[in-house]
C-alpha cells in the first residue's frame, strides 16, 4: 500500500501532533469529542518533507490523494469543491509540530471565482456575505500565496471608502464589494500579468504549497532557531469547510483563553468582532468587543463556547486559547491549544492547576518553560513603553534582561560616569577585555559589536546578571572619535540608548525598565520546591567571588562548579603584584610576586567557603595567557615600565615575548603551571590555607582543585604532584585533618578520547564545554560573529553551538568521555561548568549522559534547576 | 617464585633484548656460539623500571640477586670478588633495548682497593698492571658514578707526566701509578669530603644506581626523542669479569667493524691499541694502530679475530660493530652490535648482503632507517669542515639539510641580496609569514626564532626541501636595528651564518655544504624497487606548482594528496587580484576581481596536471584566513589603498574587520566557500576547465577537489552542490566526457567524530593531520615552541605531536573516522596529507590504520616509499 499522506479530522487525534502538526491534532480530537467543528483533513508534515525532498514539487501522487479527500469533506458537507450552484468553499491553514505564532497567514473562502461568487449569492441568499468573502479570498490569496502584498489592496479599499464617504468595512455594501472584486482583480492582473486563478484545484494546490514554502522562509527560520525547533520536522496543512462569521448580524468570529494569559488569573479572557471573519480580530480595524459581551449580544452561543471551554481546559488540563465563529447563531470551533502565557502566568496556572487537582506536581513541573524564568530573574522594558520602541538595530541576545543608559566607550569612563556622576551607564566597545571588567560591572548594559554568545562579554555579562547585546555587525564604530552609527544613525558619548538582552534589540533613546517581584512570591517557591524535589542533577554555580556565591545559594545552588581564579587578578590592589610576577626574570622574583597575591587569594578563597557554608567548592587554578594582564597601548606600557622599574623596552621585549598567534590554544591552563610550578604552589597554598581557616569555625569545606586545560594524563600528574606536596605538607603542619579532592576540566578533544588515562590520577572531571566546542569545531568564540551569520542564513546551522550543546559532536566526546572515566573511577564525579551548563537542551542532554551535577552563572540556577527536574522526567517517561 | 631480575648470560640469548638489552643479549649470544666472551651477567631492564617505580631505590631483594650471580661469576673464574689473594674485577656497562652511544661510560676495574691491588700486583706479578688498573678504576668511578669530573683526574697526570719529563701515559712507571693513585684518591677526599669507597660491594651497587640514573639524563631523554625511544623502556646493566688489555706489549684493545660504515665497503676496518684499556682507544691520547697492523703483531689473535667476526657477520645477517680485548695474547670479545652506518653505507651494505646471499630483498629493505634517507636528499656540511665548528646555538630540526649564506633580515632583501648581488642568503625572521614565500624560495636557509615543528616557516620550508632551523629561542632579535644576538654574540645583516636542518644547530660564520650524489646511483634505484615492491601504501605528494610536481614525480609520488592553491595567490601577479577581490564591497566586484583569478589559476592546474601526466591530483580549495593576503604594516596599507583606489581609512576599516583573535579557529577553509559562494564557483571553473584543456591532449586526468576544514555534513552539502553544479555545466557544455571526485579533510575533530555522516557526501577523506593534532590537543603549532621546550623539560612529553602523529589521541581519531566512513562508503578513498605524512612511525601508523596513501612534501617521497615498505614486512610478520 502506498504510504498515506492525508487524513480525515476523523481519523486523527491530539497524540499525532508529529504527523498532523498541533493545528490538525487538537481540530481531530475536538472533532472526535463530538464538538462543533466544521469538517476538513489535515495534509500530514509528511507530505512537506517529501516536498523539500522531491525538490520543491508536490508529488502527482499526493496530488491526487488530497483530491481524493475534497471529495469526501464533499459527501460531508453534500457541497462540491468548485460547484456553482452549491460550492464547497474552504479555509487553508498551516500547523506545524510545535506552535509557530504568525508563521503564515491562513486563506479563507478558497474555491471562490465570478462563478461561483453568483452561486454562493444565489444559495445563501445574501449576496453581500458572497461578493464579501470574494474580495477577502483574493486580498487574502493574493498576499499569502503570490506575494502581491495584502498593503495594496487594503489601499484600494480606503480609496473605495473615501469615495463612498464611510469609515469601515462593514459600511461597504454589496456593490461596493462587486466593485472591490473587480478592483482587485485588476490590481492582480498588473502586478502579475496573469488573471487571478479561478480555477478551485489550482487555487488549493498552490496554497498547499505555500504553506510547505512558508517553513523555510526567513521568519520561520530564525523562530526555529529561538526557540530549537528542528528544520526536519515541517508543517502539516490544514483544509477545513468554511463557516462565515460575515453572514451579518447574527454571526461573528473571536478568539478566547480559558484563563488570563497575562496573569493566569482564572476567568476567561477574550474578545470577538460580530459580523466578521478571522483575520479582523487581529487586523485591529474594528475595536472587538470583550469575550463577556457575547453573554448578552449570543446567550446560547455564549453559553455553548463557555462550556466547550470549560471541557477543553479539563480535557488538555491546561489553559487553553481558541478560535471560534460564529455562522448564523451556530457556534464552530477552529482551533484550540495550549495558551502561550508570560512567565508569571505560566507558574500561576501551573500552581493553580494542581490546587484545582487537575494536574500533578510533576506535570506542572513540565508546564513551565525554563527560558521563560529568564525574564523572572532580571529586569525587563515596561511594556507599553517598548511597545511604542522600534529597534535601531539588532546583535546578539547575549544575557537577558533590559538596560538603558549613557553610552561610554571605554570601561574607565562608564565607571567614571557611574561613581562620580551617578549616571547609569551602557558600555560600548568593538569587544570587551579582562581588563574592562570593573567598567562592566558597573554599567547597566553592555554593547559589543564583534564576538558570539560566549564571546568575553557574553560570558562576563552573564555571570554578572548584567544585560547585554554583542556582535552587533549592524554598529559601525569610532571609538576614538567616540561615537557609532547604527543603520547610518550617529550616537555619541552621554546619548542614551536602551539594550534588550533577551531579543537582541538595540534602542536609541531611553526605555524605562521595571524588576520582577515574582521571585519572591510564595508561588514561585512553591513551584521550585516541586523542581527540586524531582530532579537528580545537581546544581552548581560559577563564581569567583562571595556576592556571586552568594547571590547564588539565594537562587539555589548546592556548590561551586567553577571558581575562576584570575577575575581575582584584575582587581586593582593585584594586578600590580601579578604584573611583576609576570616580568620576573628568576623563580625567585617570581616568587616575591607570588607572595604578595598569596594572603589576597587566601582571603578570596576564605570569603567565598563562608559563602557556600560548606557546600563544595572548585577551584579552577588559572587558566588565561598572561599577556591578558599586560597592557597592550603605547603610554599604558610606559606607564607600567615606570611602576615596575624596568625601561620601556624591557617591558615591550616581555609582551611581544608573550604575544601569540592562536592565544586560546597557547599557553594557558596547567602549561601554566608547568612553566611556573610556583603560582600552582601559591594557588595551592591558598586554597588550603582558607579551607584551614574556615574550617576552624566550625565549617567542613572540602577544597576541589581543578586543574585546566589537560591533554595528557602526564601532564595532570606533573600539576598534581604539586598540588598533594604542597598540600599535604601544610596540612600536616597545621595538625588539623583536611580532605580535598584534585580533578580537572576535560575541555580539549584528546582528553575526552583518553579520558581512561585522565582518571587514573582525575578525582573528578568538569568538562568546559566552552573550550570543548570550540576545538571540536575549530571554532573560535570571539571569531565566530560572522561566520555563525553566514551559517544561519545559508541554512547550514540551526543553533549556535557555543550557546547550545552540540549533542552529536561535542555530546559523543562527553558521553565517551563519561564511559571511559567511569570505567577507570567507577565513583569518579563528573559536571559540566562550561557556558551550556545553564541551557535546558544541553542539561538534559546533561542528565541523559548520567553527569552529576551542571553549573553555570548564578542567574541561570533557577532555569537549570526546573530544566533539570524536567530532564529527569522526561527520561522517566521515556523508561516507561 | 619471586621475579628473576639477572641473567648469566649462558642464561640468555639475541632475543631477549627487550629484558637484557642489546649489549647484553648479544654478549650472551656470543657466549652460547661458543666465542671468548668473559662471564657475567645482565641486570635486567625490569630492574631499572622497577627502581624508578620503588621512587630511585634498589629493592633489597634484587641486591640480593646481584650479589648471588656475583657468586656465580667467582665459582666460574675461580677468583673473589673483594679477595686480596685472587680478587674477581669486573666491568659495569649500560645496555638499553636501542644502542644508545656514549649514554653512560663504562666503569673497568671495579673491586679494586689498595690491598686488592697490592694482591692483584702479586697474583699478576705485574705490579705496574695492578695500580694502572687501580687509578683507572678511581678515575672512572670518580667520573660516571660520583660525579667528580674525568678532567681534574686527566690534569693530575699531566702534572705528574710533566714532573717526571715524560709524554705518554704508557711513559709512567710503576711508582708514578702509586703516586697517581695516592693523588687520586686525596682528591676524591677533598670533593667528596668522604674517602674513596673501597668496599667491592659498595662499589658495585653505586655503580649499578649510577646506570639506572643515566637512563633518565638529560643527554639521554633529548636522544631518546630525537630516536622515538620510549622512556618506558629502561636500560639493563652487563657485570663482566675483567679481562686486561694493559698487562704489556702481547696485550691490547680495539675496536672494529665488518664493513667501512662510512662507505659500505666490505673490508674489515678498526683500530686498536698495544697495552691498554677499552678507553684508551677512544680518548685519543695515543694513535691506535689500524686493525690490518694486528695481522703482524699478533698474527694468532688477528686471525682468530677475523674468523670471529665473519662468523658474527653470517649469525646476525649484518654488518657487525665489535670490541675486543687480547689479554696476554688472547683473544676476548667484549662487544657486538649491528653498526651504525652512514646512509650511503646503510644502502651498500644492504644491497651487497642481498647480492651475496646473505638477507632477503625484505630483510635489505627494513635495514635502512627511512630517516636516514633524508641525507641523501639534502646538501651537507663538508664533514671535516664541521667538525671543526662549534654550534652558537640551537633550535628545532625544521627542515633537513646544511645552507649557509648571509644574514637578512626580511623576505626582499634576501631577494634582492640574492637577485642582484647573486649572494647566498639565509633569512633571520622572529616567524615567517606567507607573504615572505618569495624570498625563502630565494633563501638557501631559514631561521626563526618562535614557532615549532609545524610553524609556518617549518612547513613551508619542509616542502622547498629548504633548510630550516625554527624556534631557535637562544636568539634575541633586533629586526630593526637589522642585528641578532644568539647567546650575547651579536651577528648583523650580512654576516654568514650556517644552519644544520637536520639537527637544528645554528654556527656563526661559514661552513661549505656539499650535495650527495647517491641518489643518483644504480644502487638506490635497486634499493628503492624493493622497497615499492613491499609497500602496499601510495606515496603521493603536497605539491603546489609544477616543478615541485615534477621534482616529486622524479623522487616516484604517485600523484598529488594536496595542491594548497592559496600558495599560487601570493605571486606577485596574483595578489592585487586577490586583494581586490577581499575589497569588494558587492558580489559584482568580487566576481570581476575572480574573473582576473580565473585563467591564472587555470593555468596553474594545467601546469600541475600535465606535469603529473594523469596520476590523481587533490585540489584543495582556498584556505586560509582572508587577512593573511592583506598588509598589516602602516606604509604598506596606505601604497595598497593608492593601488586599490580606495582611502587607507576604508583599507584599514577593511584589515580590522578581518582581524581575529584565533585566525586558525576562524573564518578560513570551507568557511569561505559559504560566505563567498563565487571564490569556490571560480576554483570549480579552474579545476574542471583545466583538466578539460589537458585531457584534450591526450590525458586522462580525474582531478579530485578537497573542501577543507569540514566539521558538519550540512556544511559540505552546501559546498559541495556549488562545485558539482558549476563543474556540471562546464562539462556539459564543453560535450566531453570527465570524471571527478569532491571529497574533504579531516582536520577538525568534530568531522573524524562524525565521519560516518560526512562520508554521505565526501568520495575521499584526506586526513589533514597538521590542523587535527593542533585542535585534538588544543595547541597552536605557531605558540608551541616555548610550551614543548617545558613540557620536554618537565618530562610531561616525549615527542612533539605536531611532528611524530600522536597515536593514543589524535590517532584513535583518525581510526575512528576510518571505521565511520568504510561503514557509509565502503570504497571511500583515504589518505593523509599532514606533515605526519612523511614521518615514518607515522606512517607505519597510516598503513595499519588501513589508509590508502600518504601525501608529503617531495623531499620526502623516496622517505615514505621507505616507510610504508617497512611497515607492509612489519604488519605481514607480526600478523604470522
Amino acid at each position: 500500500m502506498a504510504k498515506k499522506y492525508v487524513y480525515l479530522f476523523s481519523e486523527g487525534n491530539e497524540s499525532m501532533k508529529e504527523l498532523l502538526g498541533g493545528k490538525g491534532a487538537n481540530l481531530a480530537e475536538m472533532a472526535n469529542l463530538g464538538m462543533p467543528v466544521p469538517p476538513g483533513f489535515t495534509i500530514s508534515t509528511e507530505a512537506c518533507t517529501r516536498y523539500y525532498d522531491d525538490n520543491e514539487k508536490i508529488d502527482p501522487e499526493i496530488e491526487k490523494e488530497i483530491y481524493e479527500y475534497v471529495k469526501k469533506i464533499e459527501a460531508t458537507t453534500k457541497k462540491t469543491f468548485g460547484s456553482v450552484d452549491n460550492p464547497l468553499l474552504v479555509s487553508v491553514r498551516s500547523g506545524a509540530r510545535a506552535s509557530m505564532p504568525g508563521m503564515m497567514d491562513t486563506i479563507l473562502n478558497l474555491g471562490m471565482n465570478e462563478e461561483v461568487a453568483a452561486g454562493f449569492a444565489k444559495l445563501t441568499n445574501n449576496e453581500r456575505l458572497a461578493y464579501d468573502s470574494y474580495r477577502r479570498f483574493i486580498q487574502m490569496f493574493s498576499d499569502v500565496v503570490m506575494e502581491v502584498p495584502k498593503k495594496s489592496f487594503e489601499k484600494i479599499i480606503d480609496e473605495v471608502k473615501e469615495k463612498k464617504g464611510v469609515k469601515n468595512d462593514i459600511d461597504l455594501n454589496v456593490n461596493d464589494m462587486k466593485e472591490l472584486v473587480k478592483l482587485f482583480k485588476k490590481y492582480y492582473k498588473e502586478q502579475k500579468g496573469v488573471d487571478f486563478p479561478s480555477d478551485a484545484k489550482i487555487q488549493l494546490m498552490e496554497a498547499v504549497k505555500a504553506v510547505f514554502r512558508s517553513w523555510n522562509n526567513e521568519r520561520a527560520i530564525v523562530y526555529r532557531r529561538m526557540n530549537d525547533i528542528p528544520g526536519s520536522w515541517g508543517t502539516a496543512v490544514n483544509v477545513q469547510a468554511m463557516v462565515f462569521g460575515n453572514t451579518g448580524e447574527t454571526s461573528g468570529t473571536g478568539v478566547a483563553f480559558t484563563r488570563n494569559p497575562s496573569t493566569g488569573e482564572k476567568k476567561l479572557y477574550g474578545e470577538f468582532l460580530m459580523n466578521a471573519q478571522g483575520e479582523d480580530v487581529v487586523a485591529g480595524i474594528r475595536t472587538p468587543q470583550s469575550i463577556d459581551q457575547l453573554k448578552d449580544i449570543m446567550p446560547d452561543a455564549y453559553n455553548k463556547f463557555v462550556e466547550i471551554a470549560g471541557n477543553l481546559e479539563e480535557h488538555y488540563r491546561d489553559m487553553q486559547d481558541m478560535e471560534f465563529t460564529i455562522e448564523s447563531k451556530q457556534l464552530y470551533m477552529l482551533q484550540t491549544r495550549n495558551g502561550k502565557r508570560t512567565a508569571s502566568a505560566a507558574l500561576k496556572v501551573a500552581v493553580d492547576l494542581v490546587d484545582e487537582g487537575m494536574i500533578t506536581e510533576k506535570e506542572a513541573v513540565m508546564k513551565v518553560d525554563p527560558k521563560q524564568l529568564d525574564a523572572l530573574l532580571h529586569p525587563q522594558f515596561e511594556p507599553n513603553a517598548l511597545k511604542a520602541a522600534k529597534p535601531a538595530g539588532k546583535g546578539l541576545a547575549a544575557s537577558p534582561g533590559a538596560a538603558c543608559g549613557k553610552v561610554y566607550f571605554t570601561a574607565e569612563e562608564a565607571c567614571e560616569a557611574v561613581e562620580n556622576r551617578k549616571e547609569k551607564a551602557v558600555l560600548v566597545r568593538l569587544e570587551t577585555s579582562p581588563e574592562d571588567i570593573k567598567g562592566m560591572y558597573a554599567s547597566e548594559g553592555i554593547l559589543t559589536v564583534r564576538g558570539g554568545m560566549t564571546s568575553h562579554a557574553a560570558v562576563v555579562a552573564r555571570g554578572m546578571g548584567t544585560c547585554c547585546v554583542a556582535g552587533c555587525g549592524d554598529i559601525e564604530m569610532h571609538e576614538e572619535a567616540k561615537y557609532f552609527t547604527i543603520h547610518g544613525v550617529k550616537v555619541s558619548e552621554g546619548d542614551y540608548i536602551s539594550l534588550d538582552g533577551s531579543t537582541g534589540n538595540v534602542y536609541i533613546g531611553k526605555i524605562p525598565t521595571e524588576e520582577s517581584q515574582v521571585t519572591k512570591s510564595e508561588l514561585y517557591r512553591k513551584f521550585m520546591g516541586w523542581a527540586d524535589k524531582y530532579r537528580t542533577l545537581k546544581i552548581r554555580t560559577n563564581a569567583d567571588n562571595p556576592a556571586d556565591a552568594k547571590k547564588a545559594v539565594e537562587f539555589g545552588a548546592e556548590g561551586i562548579g567553577l571558581t575562576r581564579t584570575e577575575h581575582m587578578f584584575f582587581e586593582s590592589d593585584r594586578i600590580p603584584a601579578i604584573r611583576e610576577m609576570i616580568v620576573s626574570k628568576t623563580v625567585g622574583q617570581r616568587k616575591v610576586a607570588l607572595d604578595k597575591l598569596l594572603p589576597m587569594q587566601r582571603g578570596d578563597f576564605e570569603g567565598i567557603f563562608k559563602a557556600m557554608e560548606g557546600r563544595p567548592v572548585t577551584i579552577r587554578f588559572l587558566d588565561p595567557p598572561l599577556h591578558e594582564f599586560l597592557p597592550t597601548k603605547e603610554e599604558d606600557i610606559e606607564a607600567l615600565a615606570k611602576e615596575l622599574k624596568i625601561t620601556a623596552d624591557e617591558l615591550h621585549t616581555i609582551v611581544t615575548s608573550l604575544h601569540e598567534i592562536n592565544p586560546m590554544m597557547g599557553h594557558r591552563g596547567c602549561r601554566l603551571a608547568v612553566s611556573y610550578p610556583e603560582i600552582a604552589e601559591m594557588q595551592t597554598r591558598a586554597v588550603i590555607e582558607a579551607a584551614i581557616n574556615v574550617n576552624k569555625t566550625g565549617m567542613s569545606v572540602v577544597p576541589e582543585i581543578m586543574i585546566p586545560l589537560i591533554c595528557d594524563l602526564t601532564e595532570l600528574k606533573f600539576v598534581k604532584k604539586i598540588v598533594v606536596e604542597t598540600a599535604d605538607a601544610i596540612i600536616k603542619k597545621s595538625g588539623v585533618k583536611l580532605d580535598y579532592h584534585v580533578g580537572t576540566m576535560i575541555e580539549i578533544p584528546r582528553a575526552a578520547l583518553l579520558a581512561d588515562e585522565i582518571a587514573k590520577e582525575a578525582e573528578f572531571f568538569s568538562f568546559g564545554t566552552n573550550d570543548l566546542t570550540q576545538m571540536t569545531y575549530g571554532l573560535s568564540r570571539d571569531d565566530a560573529g560572522r561566520i555563525l551569520e553566514d551559517y544561519f542564513n545559508a541554512k547550514i546551522f540551526e543553533a549556535d553551538p557555543t550557546a547550545k550543546l552540540d549533542q552529536s559532536g561535542v555530546g559523543k566526546l562527553i558521553k565517551m568521555a563519561v564511559e571511559l572515566g567511569r570505567k577507570t573511577r567507577p565513583d569518579i564525579k563528573l559536571g559540566i561548568c562550561g557556558e551550556h551548563g545553564g541551557d535546558p537542551s544541553s542539561i538534559e542532554f546533561c542528565h541523559n549522559a548520567g553527569l552529576n551535577y551542571v553549573s553555570c552563572s548564578p542567574f541561570r540556577v533557577p532555569i537549570a534547576r526546573l530544566a533539570a527536574a524536567q530532564a529527569a522526567i522526561n527520561a522517566d517517561k521515556n523508561k516507561k
